[in-house]
C-alpha cells in the first residue's frame, strides 16, 4: 500500500461523518484540522474518540477552530456539512482555499458539487459518498456501526483528478473506491438513502431493520427504489452516459446490505427524532425535479418527498 | 317536516360523533341513553354540551350508563364506537336488542356493517358516513365544526328500512341523506378518508388546510382520491352494482367541501398526535385488500398503509 505525503486537510461540518474521516486521516499521518461549532469546547477538553469495529481512534489533542479563517489554506477540503447548510458552504471554504486546493464534498444528495463548482470552479471539485453507518455519541464521540466503503468521484470525471483523491487515503483505514461517473455514484446512492431515510422517517422514526421486517414497507422500499433507478437511467442518459443501473441487481446489494446493518437509524430519522431540520431537499426535492424534468414517473418518490418536506415544516415550527 | 315518534335510542361509543349525535337526537324529543366509559363521571356532574354553528345544545341531565345491560332494548342502537373496538362491537351492542331494533353503525371504514351481521342479522344492520367535522372538546364537551349532512344506508340495500332509518332523524337538526347502496356510500366516503387522514398523519399531524396549501400534497392526496374511486368501482361493478364514481367529479366535491373546512385535523391524526391506536385497519387495511383483491393498481394507497400500520405500532409500542 502506498503511504501518501502528508497532506493538510480542513474537515469543514465535523459532524459523525466529517469527524470519523477527519480521524481516520490523522491516524494516517496527515495534518487535520477540524472547524467545529457546537462541540469546540468537548473536543478541546476532551480530544475525538472514534469507537470502530477496524479499530477505535483518539485524537487527544486534535486541531480543532472555531473559525475558517484561522485553519488558513488546505491541500484538501473535506467538506461534511449537512446538505441543510449548503448555502453557508462557500463561506466556510473559501479560507481554506489555495492556489492547488482540492474539495470533496462528503455530503448527501444530488447537485451539491455543482454548487461549490460555482465559487471554486469544476477542476477542484470531487464528490464522497460514505456508505457506512456512523452515528454521533456524546459531544466529542462517534459510533462508526458498520463497514463500508467511501465511493469518491471527480466532478467532471477527469482520471488524473480521480487518481489524486484516491492517493488521500492511501495507508488510512479507509477504504476507497473510485467512481468513473459522479452522476452515476451519486444516484447509486441515492438508491439507498430515498426508500430507507424516506421510510424510516414518515413511517414515525422507525429503523431499517423495521422496514426490512414488514412486508409492506419491504415493497414500498423497493417500488420507490425502482422509481430510483428509472430516474438515474434517464438522467445518466440526457448527459450522455451510458444508463446501465440494473433495477434488480441495485435493489439486491441494497437489501442485502441493508440486513447487515442491524436497527440501523439513518440520519434523516435521527434528525426527525431529535427535531431537527432534514436533508430533504438535497435527498429527495432535487432527485424528484429532475426526475420529473425527464419525464420519469415517480409516485412514490413524489408522495415521500411531499411528507418529508410537510415534516420538516413541521420541525421547523412553520406549520 | 314530519316529526317521528319517540324512539328508545342507545349511544353505544359516545365519543365525539356518538354524543353530538345523540345529543341531537335527545334534543329532537327522543329517549337517548349513553353508554360511556371514561367520561361517565364528567357528564353525570356536568352534562353534555354542544358547541356548533347550528346551535348549542346542553343536555344537563342525560342519561348516562357505564354497563349496556342496564340500558336494556331499544328501538335503534347507534353504534359510534372506533372501528378499533370493532372485537367489542357485539358484546357492547348484544344488550341493548329487542325483537325489532335497528343498529346504525356510524363509524369509519370498510367491512364494519357485515361484521355486526354476523351477530345480528343483515335485516337490522345501517350504515352512516358523516360528512361533517366533530372534535372532543374536554370531558362532556363537543365541538362541531363544520354544517354537513350524514348519510345512512341498509346493509342490503333494502329501500323500506331505508326510509325507517331517515324517519328517526325527521324533526331533528340532523341532515339526513338516504343512499341506495351502502357500499357505494362507504366507498365515497373513504374516498375523503383516506388522501386527507392518511396524508394529516403522516405528515406529522398536520391539518386538511396544510394539505390543501401544498402543491405536492394536493396532488397526492388527489393521485390516492382517484385510486380509491377506481377501487370503489372495481368493488361495485363486482358486487353487480353500476360503477358509476367519477374521479374528477369525486375530486372537486371532496376538494371544494375540504376547502370550507379551514384548519381541521381529521380523527385518525388527533389519534395519532395523542398517541392512542388509529383506525388504520378499518380506513386502510381492508380497502387495500379488496383493492388487491379486485387488481386495481395502488401504489398511493399501498404506501400509505404501511406508513399507518408503522405509526400505529410505533403508537402501541410495538415497534
Amino acid at each position: 500500500m502506498t503511504v501518501a505525503a502528508p497532506q493538510r486537510v480542513a474537515i469543514i461540518g465535523a459532524g459523525a461523518v466529517g469527524s470519523y474521516y477527519g480521524a481516520r486521516l490523522a491516524e494516517a499521518g496527515h495534518d487535520v484540522r477540524f472547524l467545529l461549532r457546537h462541540d469546540f469546547d468537548a473536543v478541546s477538553a476532551r480530544g475525538l474518540r472514534v469507537v470502530s469495529p477496524l479499530g477505535d481512534v483518539h485524537l487527544t489533542r486534535p486541531a480543532v477552530f472555531r473559525e475558517s479563517r484561522d485553519i488558513g489554506p488546505v491541500d484538501w477540503v473535506i467538506c461534511a456539512l449537512k446538505a441543510t447548510s449548503l448555502r453557508e458552504a462557500a463561506t466556510l471554504v473559501a479560507p481554506c482555499m489555495g492556489g492547488s486546493t482540492r474539495i470533496l464534498a462528503l455530503m448527501n444528495g444530488l447537485g451539491v458539487e455543482e454548487r461549490l463548482a460555482e465559487h471554486f470552479g469544476r477542476r477542484a471539485i470531487f464528490g464522497g459518498m460514505a456508505f457506512t453507518c456512523i452515528n454521533r455519541g456524546e459531544p466529542g464521540v462517534v459510533h462508526h456501526l458498520d463497514y463500508g466503503s467511501v465511493t469518491v468521484a471527480h466532478l467532471d470525471d477527469d482520471p488524473d483528478e480521480l487518481r489524486r483523491a484516491t492517493a488521500l487515503w492511501a495507508g488510512s483505514k479507509v477504504e476507497v473506491a473510485a467512481a468513473e461517473s459522479l452522476l452515476r455514484a451519486r444516484w447509486e446512492k441515492l438508491c439507498w438513502n430515498i426508500p430507507f431515510n424516506g421510510l424510516c422517517v414518515s413511517a414515525g422514526g422507525i429503523t431499517t431493520a423495521d422496514v426490512l421486517a414488514d412486508d409492506a414497507l419491504r415493497a414500498a422500499a423497493r417500488a420507490v427504489m425502482d422509481e430510483v433507478v428509472a430516474a438515474a437511467n434517464a438522467d445518466l442518459r440526457a448527459s450522455g452516459q451510458p444508463a446501465g443501473l440494473d433495477a434488480d441487481a441495485v435493489a439486491r446489494s441494497m437489501f442485502d446490505r441493508t440486513a447487515t446493518m442491524g436497527a440501523y437509524r439513518p440520519s434523516t430519522a435521527i434528525d426527525f427524532a431529535e427535531g431537527r431540520p432534514m436533508e430533504w431537499n438535497a435527498i429527495f426535492g432535487e432527485p424528484l425535479r429532475r426526475a420529473r424534468s425527464l419525464g420519469v414517473p415517480t409516485p412514490y418518490l413524489a408522495l415521500l418527498t411531499a411528507q418529508l418536506a410537510a415534516l420538516n415544516r413541521y420541525l421547523e415550527g412553520g406549520v
